[in-house]
């Protein structure tokens, strides 16, 4: 094949792929482009662009689902069903979300936990900026967070970063422990973000008190692997953006961005090679 | 004993407690007050008080969860942990949610249903009325719904109306299949308004796409029932309405209804005993 411009990509396919010596633009359906051969691209100058925006709400819903799930006492009873008894439920009122990642996802995620009435901090590289004040009750920096002499306190921690250098194994035991015990950890973000060892650890010493995981170190998950079977965790098969109609999302926005290429002018969703989202 | 206000109720202690001959005023813990002798009250003109409204918030977060815990393909894949497959998933902001019971915890739900982006069609007996029309976009009366010839098309069926005798067996076979295939069911209200067995009929034939109900016809719900075990239904020990902090948010209403009861003022959330809510 000789394309110039490719919509979606295949790990399986990369090879044959990149064989296309007139490609100048690769349009993913995620939002995450960690699987790209992203130097090569760089290298060759080959545009990649995100479906980023498109699974926004999709995501806030599973995230909103765990979370409501959690604290209306459902995981504990249905992880062992037939059992008669009252669960610990959680004011969610009273509840503070700590969103690692304030793109579009992370943003989504925070206007679900204000309407439900929660306080809602955002972690980024940056901090606070004006695109960000309607949904996040504050912002802090990834440098103020681990710079942070006191816990941080949260009611639920959320993963939503993009699959980096930077982010490969940033939730590892000394970071989770920067945030006070008690809190349930939900990953929609990269299974690689987590250092899944440490997390069973903090699981298993009840300083997290649960984890929803939609995404793992390996994937498929191992059948047999704890991660799905303990009663502290619910594991999910990379599901959370997963939408109903995904073509009629997605096709307004290729659309959109083929218009863009054609015109010669600047591509929606953009990759910055370099940082690799 | 021989009270003259008595805040609470337990079954197994109705003979004791009826014996205060002084008995004038029940202020009752619970929304529903279907467990209350309700015909020996009006008899002896004794007054009762619901807690209506206390519930209103936690009930919806319980069916928020269900609904999207269902959308997000969550059921199948914690009902049969290990399986790395995608599971179908559906489009919330498409949808209907047809809501039997416009009370406090009906608009609630309506509420969240709204955020969510779905439409929302109340039932109850007297149709749309002032206090209803930010909540839901259409109410119908129980005798509309009866009557009409066409079926009526949901993905969500949710009841919440009160245990009286006029709801008692309300979802039967014929009132069931008056909704179009492919619905979920959502049990928040009372068990004795589903007649359990038109239910798993219609479960087993695929007319009704799942179901996720907190109350039983008898509870509490046997450990062996398959009602607790089928992947088609999430079960749960009525807690629905459950709350991390009871006394809270319980002592301010009775506070309010004591002052209205020595001033002798008309009571707050009084059921009618006529109609048993």
């Amino acid at each position: 094949m000789d394309a110039e411009i490719i919509l979606g990509w295949k790990i399986s396919q990369a090879d044959e792929l990149l064989k296309s010596t007139k490609l100048k633009w690769v349009q993913s359906k995620s939002a995450g482009v960690d699987y790209f051969p992203l130097t090569e691209f760089a290298k060759r100058k080959i545009k990649l662009t995100t479906a980023s925006g498109l699974h926004s709400r999709y995501i806030a819903e599973t995230v909103a689902a765990y979370l409501l799930m959690e604290n209306r006492g459902l995981r504990p009873v249905i992880k062992n069903p037939g059992v008669w008894d009252e669960p610990e439920v959680y004011e969610t009122s009273e509840q503070t979300a700590l969103i690692f990642g304030t793109g579009n996802i992370g943003k989504e995620i925070a206007r679900y936990c204000h309407f439900f009435g929660m306080k809602t901090i955002g972690v980024n590289r940056h901090g606070m900026d004006n695109s960000l004040v309607t949904d996040f009750d504050e912002v802090i920096s990834i440098a103020e967070f681990e710079s942070a002499k006191d816990k941080y306190v949260a009611d639920y921690v959320i993963n939503i970063m993009p699959g980096t250098r930077a982010t490969n194994g940033f939730f590892n035991r000394e970071r989770m422990e920067k945030i006070d015990s008690g809190y349930s950890f939900i990953n929609v973000g990269r299974g690689t973000s987590v250092v899944t060892s440490d997390l069973k650890k903090l699981l298993a010493d009840n300083y997290i008190k649960s984890a929803y995981l939609d995404v793992f170190e390996e994937e498929p998950l191992n059948p047999d692997s704890s991660l799905w079977h303990s009663s502290k965790i619910i594991a999910t098969p990379h599901i959370s953006g997963l939408m109903a109609h995904f073509k009629d999302n997605f096709l307004p926005l290729f659309d959109d961005n083929l218009e863009k290429y054609l015109a010669n002018e600047e591509l929606h969703n953009l990759v910055d090679l370099s940082t690799g989202y």
